[in-house]
């Protein structure tokens, strides 16, 4: 291979940051999962750095500073316990594991070409460092690779399943765009968006689990019933805390969705028993994305005065107690036990 | 679906007007080729056309427009050709060639926001028409698409082989990226990125038709080995038309490529022999990419001077020679005749 040493020495570090990053997130179900996972996660990284070395630098360079930055891997973590949930003995979910998280990475690498992000959780975008078009062209990459490693299942069902996935991540990335800046009636399109962009892998990533472990149809329903469910709150959770968190917790600014013009679920919120004077706010400034400096604090202040801080985490909680009851199918386990906590986790996290 | 009829006419017509576009390269044995496999391809369309009817107006408007716009549709005809040459009787062949030309139309789109394009074949991009963020998007949609369909033959070597292309084209892309405006040496590097960006489809085209026919693998090599060595002359003849063709056979304006910096053959041809003050020239419009009005003139001059047309045009030829004899495995048929005729026609064309 043509890596320089240098690189590969820089990407080791950028790998063993984020592994300490997750590290950091301590006394949480997720370093419990972690550790219950521990040499399969070493294996799902190695065959995740081996994959992206290539001849050409500029595809493993853009590769590690995603996944590097890209946070929890909480996807690959779901398709390691899903499938050993479901009593998997094989090895096959390794490459699914890195299947999934390279889905993710090329939809991160997109979504920020598209959103012209300049930070990811206080990360420098791809797409700031190098540019869009080397962005563009490593996510085709990546999404080709995922697609590689389905094979090593030898499994129709789980090239159906991932492949679907991709489908559905896209049209909710083109329904985003196309529903960008309308409130009224936004609900059921919010729900519709997060769904597809954020809780389809997390369905896809637990069901290929169990479909590895050639489960029968209804505990196949029933993990992926927790993957779809687990996203949704999770998805609701990160689009309460664009408003009510600190630039710390969050690795990225207060207010980038307000600044993109993003219907999410507190904007609706707020908006819903808002008076006229509030209501011409949301319009001029999401609608019609005609905003001022501190027109982000007028909305945390309309927000605060709804409870919708409140109103937005009950529902969160709503779907998180929807995804632990779909595992009532399964039998006690330490990993039952933990994706039970991850669901409560996903709501109560700070970043 | 919630399409509007104005919108289901506006595309209809686009598709009228791309067979249309087909049918005028009269006495052609594309022409032939499409005669003999004209209810398949009827199918395919069909098939195409239903499946970006999307309940999200932007895809099926972007993807008719990119599919309709974008030229001979080779790459499907020959997955259609492969599987009868190869004696295929079902009908998985149709989902194949839809496939492969949702992954040319994916790649397409994400091209012309890579290369800032705003026309090609002399219709607006859909960049141009409708923003990259839209173009990299339902790129997305209709990679996963393609990959949807690959499912239809259920085989998973069939996967794998689509899959695999998915990610060389991809590394064509990134590699030339990485590349642009390199002369010196570049010979290797241009043929490495022509096999892997245009050549690599053309033959996994081929590759899967033979392999839906359950051909021995000398058959399906012959017919991959067929495709890739097309591809590479009709990539070669491509770049070549960017130099001596007429904006109204090429669709798009002459010296394109120049502009781009890009190191395509007659750029290396011109290079190898020229003299000190030609060399400077190159190396300032190619490599540096300081250019004035005039210098496409000059370069076509220099080009001239070099003999640079025929030369180029002879290493075409190699290629489909080495195409045409791959096909001396199968016994003689319409098919067979005509995909040889399509060897010579992809390097004797004039856009």
């Amino acid at each position: 291979m043509a890596m320089k040493g240098i690189l590969y020495q820089n990407n080791r570090e950028l790998f063993v940051k984020a592994q300490n990053n997750i590290t950091k997130q301590s006394n949480t179900p997720l370093l419990t999962l972690k550790q219950l996972l521990k040499s399969d996660i070493e294996k799902v990284d190695e065959l995740i750095y081996k994959l992206v070395i290539n001849k050409i630098d500029l595809i493993p360079e853009i590769s590690n500073h995603t996944i590097s930055s890209g946070g929890k891997r909480l996807r690959p973590l779901l398709t390691l316990a899903s499938a050993k949930l479901c009593g998997y003995k094989g090895s096959n979910h390794i490459d699914l594991a890195a299947s999934v998280e390279f889905i993710h990475t090329a939809t991160l690498l997109h979504d920020d070409v598209v959103d012209k992000s300049d930070l990811r959780r206080g990360n420098k975008t791809a797409n700031n460092l190098w540019g869009n078009k080397e962005s563009i062209l490593v996510g085709d990459f990546l999404l080709g690779k995922s697609f590689d490693l389905m094979g090593a299942a030898n499994s129709l069902d789980i090239y159906r399943i991932l492949s679907n996935a991709a489908v559905v991540i896209s049209e909710g990335e083109v329904l985003q765009l196309s529903a960008s800046g309308n409130i009224e009636d936004g609900k059921e399109q919010y729900f519709t968006i997060i769904s597809a962009k954020t809780a389809e892998l997390f369905a896809a990533a637990c069901e290929v689990g169990a479909v590895l472990a050639e489960k029968p149809t209804a505990e196949v329903e029933a993990i992926r019933n927790y993957g779809l469910n687990l996203g949704i709150a999770f998805q609701i959770v990160d689009d309460l805390l664009d408003y009510f968190s600190s630039e710390n917790d969050m690795g990225k600014s207060v207010g980038d969705d307000f600044k993109e013009q993003k219907v999410t679920l507190p904007v609706i919120k707020a908006y819903k028993n808002s008076s006229d004077e509030e209501k011409a706010f949301w319009q001029r400034c999401i609608n019609d994305g005609s905003q001022s400096e501190d027109d982000i604090k007028t909305a945390i202040n309309y927000m605060k005065s709804h409870n919708v801080y409140e109103t937005v985490m009950e529902k969160a909680f709503e779907y998180a107690d929807i995804a632990k009851k779909s595992l009532e199918v399964f039998e006690d386990s330490e990993y039952k036990s933990t994706l039970i906590d991850i669901a409560d986790f996903s709501v109560k996290r700070t970043n």
